[in-house]
């Protein structure tokens, strides 16, 4: 799916920041596609950009109403809908990315009609795609991948992203969880795909490019967590990533939301290069972000230090000390821009 | 989804028994299940059980009508829904392994509701599942794994099943794919299963057992095939299997339907202990199932002889030369019934 742009954020009544974190995380990364944020009485999130009511956003030019905050079970609220309405009828998509599809509802259904509008359910695909092939694409790729969920792989691989343009390569963020759809404008929360289609559908989002260009893609899961190691798997085959980055938190004492021991950074490295091999040969480890947050700064360097030396990588905390270190490392393996 | 028998199959008009493989699956492994075949004027096809018309299977007692033919595309062709509209009206469920949903045709989807009929879609699952745990649960359990797709894996965990049975101990055929759901009565066809869920799938689908019962667990692609290894991933760590059999066709060449080069055995052994382990640290490869269809006699023995002393395993195809071996070695490593 593709999201048309600029956006206006729809944050709702929410009681905090973490229910519109989508919001946040879009203007933490895009805040040139954001024209405002639409907020209801007693919303407590705030994203920073201007306030404005929907008419204002649609008089400034926005062509995508983004559902940006979450309430508990991923439904949409009896008063939200209204607003919802209120924007198909100014001429706006709508994107959301709540479990409950948008059509679902029947007002947001026939607003939707009426007016011509596309409904873009992120968590949802509609599209139907081939199965993997597993053949090599021109472009030049690096995957996030992680010793569990949650530790930084979005977030590592936007940084990378911008780091690599910044530095003079070509570069493009390619999305496989919905904050990162709305991040990129493009892409498939690669969780609600068919299962037969994961690796197809990580083809799609990763596609044939200039043989100069670098594609930075968001990781899924982790091949040593057991809900989801599967999706990881599919991702690493259809990504055929010539590169990737492990991303941990050193913290962690077991597999998020299961008893599950963690892996080993270098359990990591050799699973991912024992399976992704299977599509690109040559594949190999670039670097490793650490999420360093529950550390100071001493403690942090002194782990980012160790972790480096113990693998022979560049070792880094994207938020605290930047990309540089592991662009620095592609530039080495692979050339300069 | 549990599935009421005996059954009834529908072989409607195809034009060659490979078209009617679902229903002839069926009757090789539950022919006690099913009490006839309807068949319309031109059907190529023949299960080789009584032929009979849809109110005589009805006055016979059929819970079911299993559509057990696919045309091409996996559509329904409208020739046929006069016939299942028909089943319905006789109080049958219906029960199909098309990639249409049953409920999208306007005239079944009103038969069934007018006669509080059940229809079972099983390319197709709207149960929701539990993201997968990996928590060890009490069974012992059996997974047929491969070397590619479609060499012989259904038909390896169903004979081990039986040869199980036979040699008394307690032992079920778990279904991971349609034709496997309608020998089994229950299932989920696992490919069709949305991503997040394929091991949570996988853990439904082989629950937790006395534990001196068995369940040998149809597989799924394998964990080298570029298109399906995320499915066969997930499907690993949610059956946490003690034992599994690894499964090969000795004449291919390259995967099924990409450009890859097979694994040898000894690879997949290695893989599969190594991504196993996650879920099950003892797990151990019992034995090795060749489709030695291809090779005569003398050739089929050397083969297996080969392959059984290269990696210390029983080698047998289970379809000339039985389960024996393997189950021997299944009673010397875990026990007698």
């Amino acid at each position: 799916m593709e999201i048309a742009r600029p956006y206006l954020l729809f944050l709702g009544d929410v009681p905090d920041a973490l229910a519109a974190k989508t919001a946040i995380g879009i203007v933490d990364w895009r805040k040139d596609w954001c024209l405002g944020q639409v907020r209801m009485p007693g919303c407590a999130a705030d994203t920073g950009l201007a306030d404005m009511s929907i008419a204002e956003g649609a008089e400034a030019g926005a062509k995508t109403f983004i559902i940006g905050a979450v309430n508990a079970g991923g439904r949409l609220p009896e008063h939200w809908v209204e607003s919802v309405v209120e924007a198909l009828d100014a001429g706006m998509d709508v994107a959301s990315g709540l479990h409950v599809r948008l059509a679902s509802v029947p007002a947001i259904k026939e607003a939707a009609e009426r007016n011509g509008r596309q409904l873009h359910d992120v968590r949802h695909s509609s599209m139907g795609f081939a199965t993997g092939k597993g053949t090599k694409r021109a472009g030049k790729r690096i995957l996030a991948v992680g010793t569990d969920c949650s530790v930084g792989k979005k977030y590592t691989a936007l940084a990378m992203d911008k780091a690599m343009n910044d530095r003079g390569y070509s570069s493009t963020f390619c999305a496989t969880g919905q904050t990162g759809v709305f991040i990129s404008g493009r892409g498939v929360a690669l969780d609600a795909v068919i299962a037969d289609f994961i690796s197809g559908a990580a083809e799609w989002i990763s596609p044939e490019t200039d043989p100069d260009n670098w594609q930075i893609i968001e990781g899924q899961g982790s091949l040593f967590h057991p809900s989801f190691a599967g999706v990881t798997l599919g991702l690493l085959h259809g990504s055929q990533p010539d590169g990737f980055i492990v991303c941990h938190e050193p913290t962690r004492t077991k597999m998020r939301g299961v008893e599950a021991a963690l892996p080993t950074i270098q359990q990591v490295i050799d699973m991912t290069i024992a399976c992704g091999k299977l599509t690109n040969p040559d594949i190999r480890c670039v670097g490793i972000a650490v999420n360093t947050t529950a550390l100071d700064d001493d403690e942090a360097l002194a782990y980012l230090a160790k972790v480096g030396e113990k693998h022979g990588l560049p070792a880094t905390d994207p938020v605290r000390y930047g990309m540089e270190a592991i662009v620095d490392k592609v530039s080495a393996e692979f050339g300069a821009p």
